[in-house]
């Protein structure tokens, strides 16, 4: 009888999707900040996209690497994703994803796992759910409401 | 000898704070979601400034309660926070912040208390960096960066 | 038979909602863009808000001086605005509002006057929806809408 | 002597924009608002980049689909834009593209062609310096400041 295969993201996998995250880094607009970051975000169909950080004159315009990751996916079809590769040029330490992106990613599940990488490519690996506990997701707008409060 | 008095907030103040919370989500403007969330923020200085989420017709410039206390804390000078209370109308469990609310809430420091409170007025007590860890904040901003990654 | 008195905003009112779009300008938080701008919202009731504009070590999550000024106002009850005065530090010519401003404002209605004011006081006038042409409304989301388009 | 060759996008070119964007359009994520709007970007080079709509349940982190389009272009190291083409499934009319998304592509240029499809491939087109006028660009970050005001 044959055993049933399961892919699992090899080693060789997650090494690719790091080298995206560094690549795409390059491509950041951050002409206000000058801090570059990049993503790679992989999906459960095995696909990578890489996204970079975009700033605008208008601060709040910006938008982040993981983002721009995600809503190229998305925007292909990609609703399930496995694993997301953050990377910037800070030497030391690890750089944690900004809670917009953390809640941007939640959307579509806190199994995630997110690998922070520093430009010596090392990582350290956190599931979405650690880094966004007690998360505002899809279910939270369904949840039993009250009509009343306290005050009334 | 005298003892040296320390002010804490006290549990009326708490209470207060948590009334506040109530009551501003009144005023929420949530033709879209229909959510209502109230929030209120206590400063160092013992005021309490209250918002509510107020959303627009393109979704992602709807604000939340949090960011509404906020920015009216801020533009009036206060830049040091003790506490804040968040409530919306969902009658089980306990609502978290959305990301992007913990992320502005951290530029002002992550030793924040953070009270999850429901319509029956229990609630939750965490610390911001709890809620945000890992947290991404205006030192990383700061930290040397390399010239050249691995990819290149 | 006494005539009805209508309340229009004098001079003298307008004067004020300038001075208030000045001070407020002095509050922002812009240690990164480090570009100061205030806005002063006058409400159909008579009420100035004003707001400063914040900023984030995420810079996505900036806020501009318009949307505190008017998330203030909503908190309090107010949906129905006269006038905003706008100001920065720049010292020649009149500095629009953002993209996200104007669609933010555009919410409560297009008939607003935008005033840009520079720091010697001189301003220009314009309305909401001359900066906003052809906006997207609340209305646009409850147009009729087709199942299919034409790759269908 | 030969003519020089000026390449112009052709009607067959716009034409193959607004297919995408109504075929991108299809991809949105709009279980909130269930109003999907797809783009497709015309770059100088001659590429088009598609993109749709992405709402999430804390509904300021929706993004519109100009920007979806707008950072995958960016991401692959595109800088200069030629058209825009925006629809959604209102039957009637033309709907304009939200504030953000007008300043999001104004950091690029305001000579972009904006052109609004409907359903029925029927079009209007408009000059970005129209739907933005008195735009907040890269430029008004460089302008000289003054260091007080009138209230100094
Ligand atoms: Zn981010
Ligand atoms: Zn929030
Ligand atoms: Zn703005
Ligand atoms: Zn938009």
């Amino acid at each position: 009888m044959e055993k049933e295969i399961i892919p699992v993201p090899s080693s060789a996998d997650l090494a690719e999707l790091f080298v995206q995250a560094h690549l795409v880094k390059h491509k950041a607009y951050v002409p206000y900040s000058n801090f570059r970051v990049g993503a790679a975000l992989l999906t459960s169909t095995g696909k990578i996209y890489s996204g970079c950080n975009i700033e605008n004159a208008s601060y709040g315009l910006a938008t982040c690497a993981e983002r721009t990751a995600l809503v190229k996916a998305v925007s292909e079809g990609e609703h399930s994703f496995e694993k997301i590769a953050i990377t910037s040029d800070v030497e030391t330490g690890f750089t944690g994803p900004c809670g917009s992106c953390r809640q941007t990613l939640a959307e579509f599940g806190l199994d995630l796992d997110v690998y922070l990488v520093n430009p010596k490519n090392e990582s350290k690996q956190y599931k979405l759910r650690e880094l966004l506990p007690i998360a505002f997701t899809p279910r939270d707008l369904q949840k039993p409401r009250t009509d009343h409060d306290i005050t009334e």
